[in-house]
């Protein structure tokens, strides 16, 4: 997992990301969708509230790794939704950072290269603790590896989990007590 | 001078920033002003293409310094121009973004708060060195103490400098030989 990020590269990767979302709008003006240039910068304003929320579960390495997952061109691309904003700060984020490193590691060795890999994490903050929940869509070509990985004495508590050639469903918590 | 942003920290500053230029869009395109909002998008591509410059100079802490400024909340607004793109290499990074900031420091004590005080920073790399000149607009309630530091024995040889009560406009070269 790459921590040393500078802000000169930070806002150079986040620039990129911007720009693709500003040449949508001006795609959809210059064919004269307005309609749809306004669903644009809805959604922008939407994943913006998103990445907000992400940040404001104050752990800070994990965010970062999903803030900067996609910039490493891996075999699979990461969103992400948070369900409820409640700071989590009775995680051990360096732990779970580190899990997740090394989750999306074996992952990203697990399956199709060039192809639409796609990996959704959810997490749902509550009072009793803290659901994450991994689901991927594309083509697993090794599911002994992860299930391996999985099996592992790890850090985390897996609630639950399917694996199958083209899903995997993963669910973990952490209480907060 | 703050040298330790976090990515998460850099990426709530930079979102904040391109989600009042994505609002400016919103705006105009609900009152119908499509031509407005195009324009808007040019100078949003253009001042993108503007940080990428700036970047590429390969002045990282200079460009740091310049490129988050503006989150401070100072007494003046920053903003830079990069004439051409030729690497900087050969001038002391560190020494040249230590300089700038313990200048801003100063002015930033010499001018009158909450006025719309304005800096901006001209960089012209060429074959023989580069010229960086510092052109503020506002008001000065202190000459004296930007004149006391100007006549130090610096890091950086100040070619033109002219000062009075509303400007100030600075220049400064390095010699790439």
């Amino acid at each position: 997992m790459k921590t040393d990020w500078s802000p000169v590269e930070v806002l150079r990767y986040a620039r990129h990301d911007w720009l693709n979302k500003i040449q949508l709008i001006k795609g959809n003006l210059s064919l004269n969708k307005i309609d749809r240039a306004n669903e644009i910068i809805d959604e922008i304003v939407s994943d913006a509230r998103e990445e907000a929320n992400l940040t404001n579960l104050i752990l800070p390495r994990f965010a970062t790794l999903l803030l900067t997952y996609n910039w490493n061109n891996q075999r699979f691309q990461v969103d992400y939704e948070v369900l409820d904003v409640l700071k989590c700060e009775y995680i051990d984020d360096e732990g779970l950072a580190q899990w997740t490193d090394d989750f999306f590691a074996c992952l990203n060795a697990s399956i199709k290269p060039y192809y639409e890999n796609h990996l959704t994490v959810t997490i749902d903050p509550q009072l009793t603790g803290t659901r994450f929940f991994f689901d991927f869509r594309g083509i697993i070509t090794d599911i002994g590896q992860i299930e391996e990985f999985l099996s592992r004495d790890g850090f985390l508590a897996v609630v639950n989990q399917e694996i199958s050639d083209y899903e995997l469903s993963l669910e973990v918590f952490f209480s907060s007590k």
